[in-house]
């Protein structure tokens, strides 16, 4: 690839999507500027399609699914393709509801097979006459009968979409679609779809048929687009961030479906170092990155999903295995396996605890601070301004919320918000639970992995994004090959959340959060 | 790739697979010389395996079911699949019984939920109120669980093997012996699992799932090695042969699963050639090869399935199709694309025709042969021997059967069979049925991809093996790309075969054969 595609890619780069662009990808993406609003980019007539046009998509998709095996076939999901992609949001909604709602079960026929199978005996497993035998395989046919007529008519459009050339990434978009719709509005039928589609794209992207590669300076400048575009946890700012991602001390893998070639399902980032990282800063911008034969930890500080449509389906547990295991042979000095993770739910939750406690008056109260932590609250108030009166937690939510996040220019207010930000941060983290899983949709991701809580970082990310979500608090979380299974059954049977000895004691006792700064390294696998 | 690996592998090719050879490969095959019973090579203590390590194998295959999701399970499927392998034939036939039959359905399961299902309305699917969605809601829950419980537990042994390193293969190997059992005796419940199993594997070796390679002389050894074992047209006799087939005016391709890399599913061998060749002679062994820009014709000369497990499953169609458009892309001076393939079944049907004929005596004999075949094959009779009384037809099948194929020494006799075997050989191919497609399997595999009959060459192979099955008669299929759909449509809605003109009027006016060998190359895409 040489430097000039790439400096094109760069400028023409993704993210922010620009409603102006035109690319493939944005064609057939939800511009995500439009929130859950289906609505497809650089058409040109975008106030709405009409009736023919929408009766032809609708036709193209009855015949992809009714009609017979044959070569004509192709082009039938060619057009209902081509078709779905100039539909304007509504009539996708209107055509999904469709399929959903008109090519489901043949339900008359489930009900006489389910006659006919109850009609019959259950015959012995083993039969011992050839009469026996025989009426045993009446019975297995008709059981196979109802299983097959218990199948939605719109699964041989799934099935046929997986074998033609570009349908497994359709099929991706319209689940995308679907999702989004789901958000809106509870639909029954529709959500009985999804999760037919999902449990097809479950098999369809099993880590079997998913090739793990080495993403490389040395890929396609449309592959590494992909990464530029996609990369949702710490944007690619320019051309030396890319190559310095791929570069001495850096590995990028993705998952590849050869359906899809050329674009990544998901990709992790890794960096390697000699102690897990404190600070995003050290990872994306110190300069130089040490030597390889020095690193003993392995850092996963970005992983980042390339399809809307694979929601729900967790590939990146299958590639962080992977990736473990290929770092592990290839460089046998690494010993630590641990991620710099956001806390994306952080701010969100504790925010909303402020509030309420707020709102309840001061009678019932919950209040979240510890004295001391509430002392120096008001401590630090008196030397800036009259305290009117306000409580501890109504100061820390104007701090919280202030333009620009004006508290992180103090030196004083970082210093007081430390402890109470980092103890409650441990408290979301390792006990507010939704459904018995973690809150935080990162935590419980790596904790369904097998990973568990190694380290909180104060300032770790002061991004916007970083201070916005979290506070600037990021969190390690730590991969220990002998722990995973274990890990992550108890966190699968009884919602356990493993965390390093230091972390869990500091959320029992409620002490000062300067003791997970100091947490033991060798006994927490953060190889310092 | 070095010389020296490649004459080793050539050395120890597999074919015929030795009972001494104990390559990995043999331990996970079955012995085709052992035809269907199954047996695993190379184990030094082949009587028999106690009791006891059949108990451990059935423990684990029911662990590998059982056991809740967790990472142990990699451990759990790898002790299965090790003390499968160390299984003996009648000791893996009990433990696919076992599987087929207690690890199938929970029927109270599911007559409960079909009690439940038959006790709800069947709800409108477009609810106009909360309450209407609610219950469909509740509707789409139940038909879900009932769909659930009517699969079969032993598909989470599938899905957990599917996704397990080296679990795909594994399958593929479980259901070679599956189908080696059910060739033998007709079992109901491990028949009902086999069609589940193919079903299984059909999705997980969708085409989207499968890469195109092309196979060439640089390719590893142990790649090539697969190649040189599973040739099942035209066994590859040496390092000349291999590197032909791989060189200049040659093309070999393979679909390789991820999932079983550096082993192809199945591959086919492509000559580049002036005119659809009349004899495989001209094509493996003719120098050398024409130049590749004067090349019109792609002929696929050989497709070899390398795994016996995946009996029934059509990959050869999708591989054909995408090889011609692979082709005509990088060479579109050519234009015709065509097969040069053996009649696996034309003697084995000729005679027990010839047999049958003579066994009904002379009454109702029906008289296969034309009055002019007849008084031919009498009259070079009397040149040689006495007829003893003996009728044409008995004469026929004392030449056809006779050591050595002696009549193939002999000019005259070759120029007398030629005309009845050719004829009878298009009967056969054209007119000769079972439920309704063709006899020969060979036929049935490429009309049913939409290809059409287009010529058939006398003496085109002359090989003990082209003898013993089609009287050294080869066809040429025909792929026409604008009537693939078409063709393929009717042969599997009609059963109708598709035949260039001059072969379809030669069965229809039972003329002599010697028209098939003038048959007009432009109407019928030949390419001379």
């Amino acid at each position: 690839m040489n430097k000039k595609a790439l400096a094109i890619l760069m400028r023409t780069r993704m993210r922010p999507l620009s409603p102006a662009s035109s690319s493939k990808i944005n064609q057939m993406q939800l511009s995500p500027g439009e929130g859950n609003k289906l609505h497809i980019m650089g058409n040109t007539n975008p106030s709405t399609n009409s009736e023919r046009e929408f009766e032809v998509v609708r036709e193209s998709m009855n015949s992809a699914i009714t009609m017979k095996k044959t070569e004509v076939i192709d082009a039938v999901l060619n057009d209902f393709s081509e078709g779905y992609f100039s539909l304007l949001g509504e009539n996708r909604r209107k055509l999904l509801l469709i399929l959903a709602r008109e090519h489901d079960l043949n339900r008359t026929q489930v009900h006489e097979l389910i006659k006919q199978y109850l009609g019959l005996e259950i015959p012995h497993a083993e039969p011992t006459s050839h009469e026996e035998e025989a009426r045993l395989a009446a019975f297995y046919r008709v059981e196979w009968n109802l299983r097959q007529a218990l199948k939605p008519m719109y699964e041989v459009l799934f099935e046929r979409l997986n074998t033609h050339p570009g349908g497994l990434k359709f099929l991706s978009i319209i689940r995308a679609d679907i999702v989004s719709i789901l958000e809106e509005e509870s639909i029954a039928s529709l959500r009985a779809l999804d999760s037919y589609l999902k449990e097809k794209l479950i098999t369809w992207l099993s880590p079997a048929a998913l090739e793990l590669h080495q993403i490389t300076w040395d890929d396609p400048a449309s592959l590494l687009e992909k990464i530029v575009a996609y990369e949702a946890v710490h944007p690619i700012s320019n051309l030396i961030d890319l190559k310095r991602r791929l570069g001495v001390g850096r590995r990028c893998f993705g998952y590849l479906h050869p359906a899809i070639p050329g674009e990544p399902l998901i990709f992790i980032e890794v960096a390697l170092m000699k102690t897990v990282a404190r600070t995003i800063q050290e990872v994306l911008w110190d300069d130089p990155p040490i030597p390889e034969c020095e690193a003993t930890c392995a850092l996963f500080y970005s992983i980042s999903s390339t399809q809307p449509g694979l929601k729900g389906i967790n590939l990146g547990k299958f590639l962080i295995k992977r990736v473990i295991d290929l770092v592990k042979k290839d460089m046998p000095n690494i010993s630590t396996f641990a991620t710099l993770s956001p806390i994306p739910g952080y701010m969100q939750w504790l925010l909303s605890k402020l509030a309420s406690a707020e709102r309840s008056g001061s009678t019932f109260r919950e209040n979240i601070l510890e004295p001391e932590e509430e002392r120096s609250i008001l401590d630090v108030l008196h030397c800036r301004e009259s305290a009117d009166g306000k409580n501890a937690m109504e100061i820390m939510w104007n701090l919280l919320t202030s333009t620009n996040h004006e508290w992180t220019k103090s030196d004083r207010l970082i210093s007081v918000l430390e402890a109470p930000l980092m103890r409650l941060c441990t408290r979301y983290l390792l006990q507010e639970k939704k459904r018995g899983k973690a809150l935080d949709s990162v935590a419980n991701f790596h904790l369904q992995n097998g990973a568990m809580v190694g380290r909180l970082n104060w300032m770790a990310d002061r991004s916007e994004k970083g201070l916005l979500q979290s506070g600037g608090i990021m969190v390690n979380y730590v991969y220990r090959l002998e722990n995973i299974g274990e890990n992550a059954q108890s966190y699968f049977s009884t919602g356990h959340i493993h965390a390093s000895s230091d972390v869990s004691r500091f959320v029992e006792t409620g002490r000062s959060m300067m003791i997970i700064d100091s947490l033991s390294c060798c006994s927490d696998g953060m190889g310092e």
